[in-house]
């Protein structure tokens, strides 16, 4: 499998993406094409790896910053990271791409360079929330504001391919993100949403509160873009709120310090149960090729999990599933208006 | 001042409703009318309360449950402790009503039973987010979804004059909940808020994540009720389960129980900075009387909590402030139309 990673993009590049990228190679065996400047990836990469046959230098001149407007980026950057990577995957050179740059100018650029599955009409941000069970998706967590029923109902069949396909969760629930578990709840939207899913292929399991995600109460959370990023950035600062919280408090005193010394090892697994590196990146799932957005904080081992995201989905063949499943929802829904 | 008090409502009632309310009677002089069945209370309340010139006994021989349709239980049951304690403030014998009861019910029957601040389109629910400096108003956090601008215009400055009457912070804060900080992002909704509040006279601090409110980035986060019951249940959500990580690890040995000791002050401290019993309750703001929702889960002290804040809201004469500020914004947008 060829794999196109963005090297320049995200806050330990190029150094950390180069050397996940390396250990995804040798675990994996999949092929890299390292993306970005050239004397930068030659500076970091190792001299075995220079001439290895399965990696491959890809030279692009530009790199697009976190806090450039994203559509502009991509049309005017036009030899950037970002924009050679997406192409190496329009152009069928590579099976998927992996970047830990800009937000903003992957997913535009995801849609401009690459463009979406036939009958996808949103592509969906879809990252992996760690729950007290194991993992959710959010879907969709911020690539799509103002989305409409059928929307949702696309996020919540894509969502459960992914989860069973990539995740080997049998028959995974879905969720829909509403205010209360009544189907009579919520704003307009998710009453919609709610009855369009309630006759779709999945394991619908109904609303689900935002209280209880963490819980584990579902495997795919389906929701407005607004809603989704407001969960996944509160659950992501709460956490990180805690943490700085008991570090404070156990700094306060000797006693605390012997104490703190002592749990040191519960410490850290409850801060990786809560560690999105673990899980790997968030798919951008809609988009007609295997997008990967690693966190911008990425170290090495995010990389190596990004990539192996990749290879699951490749190895399944889930876009196909998608193409496949979405087809059968358009037929329905024009079945259902006739 | 006179707060009738929904005696039935909430996990912990009567008895810690009851107690509440005493403890307040004696800290802030409040005048109770103790709404509920008359032998429950009988038999919770102290015998020396039970003839005290402060302590008034409102017989209601119904309750209204939870798991209750809010209208229709508001509409069947009109000798519901909820409904005869809104009719207290409704008929002006009482100053303020509180109730740990139905959250749907408490709304329903505010709007229905004691109606709108004339000029206010939407009462807000407005509870307060314990942040790492001090709280957040998150206003609106579920009465309302599909929100208009106008609306969260006067979301924006009904917050503004609560945290600073009651809460005592000058020039708060107001930030309006987005996706990111640029004024271009978001959803229509956020999008046309932005220009609205930019020209209210409030302390508009401009666009504001989700994962920064905990860390007290803003006073007051204006956003429509769905995104704000996001928040806030998300908030409650990964609190409670890094609490729950924190005591299964620290039960795992003798060591980290050893530890666990050592820090149990320090734990203290933090599950105190995230309890929402320390704030008191919900203000409903908007409505035309002070209403104030306490959690279902309220105890003793978070019942004398809401007491104080319904009694801070009376004492500084906030809604008369909210009505004058509310025509004026009024006035503002007819000239802009002119």
């Amino acid at each position: 499998m060829r794999i196109a990673i963005d090297v320049m993009g995200g806050d330990n590049a190029p150094g950390a993406i180069i050397d996940g990228s390396v250990m995804a190679m040798k675990e994996y065996g999949a092929e890299l094409y390292l993306v970005g400047l050239r004397e930068e990836i030659l500076k970091y990469l190792g001299e075995e790896y220079k001439k290895h046959q399965k990696v491959k230098i890809i030279e692009a001149s530009e790199i697009i910053n976190v806090d450039e407007a994203p559509v502009s980026a991509i049309k005017s950057k036009k030899d950037s990271s970002m924009v050679v990577g997406l192409k190496l995957v329009k152009d069928g050179q590579c099976d998927a791409f992996v970047s830990a740059g800009s937000t903003g100018a992957f997913l535009a650029g995801s849609l401009l360079k690459v463009g979406r599955i036939k009958g996808i009409d949103r592509p969906a941000l879809s990252p992996l929330l760690p729950t007290l069970k194991g993992s959710c998706m959010v879907i969709d967590a911020g690539a799509n504001v103002d989305s409409k029923p059928k929307n949702l109902q696309q996020y919540a069949v894509m969502g459960s391919i992914y989860m069973e396909k990539v995740m080997g969760i049998k028959n995974p629930r879905v969720g829909l993100l509403n205010l209360g578990a009544e189907a009579s709840k919520g704003n307009e939207l998710t009453k919609q949403s709610y009855a369009l899913i309630k006759n779709t292929d999945v394991n619908f399991v109904g609303n689900v509160e935002a209280r209880d995600i963490v819980s584990g109460v579902c495997d795919v959370c389906v929701c407005d873009g607004f809603a989704g990023n407001v969960l996944l950035k509160t659950t992501e600062g709460v956490a990180m709120a805690l943490f700085k919280l008991l570090k404070n408090e156990f700094m306060k005193s000797l006693k605390t310090k012997l104490g703190a010394m002592l749990l040191m090892d519960s410490l850290k697994n409850i801060k990786k149960s809560f560690d999105y590196t673990e899980v790997g990146g968030a798919p951008f799932l809609g988009i007609n090729g295997i997008m990967i957005k690693a966190h911008g904080s990425s170290d090495a081992k995010a990389v190596k999990n990004g990539i192996r995201q990749a290879k699951i989905l490749y190895d399944n063949r889930c876009l196909d599933t998608i193409a496949e499943e979405i087809i059968k929802l358009g037929v329905e829904n024009t079945d259902e208006r006739a």
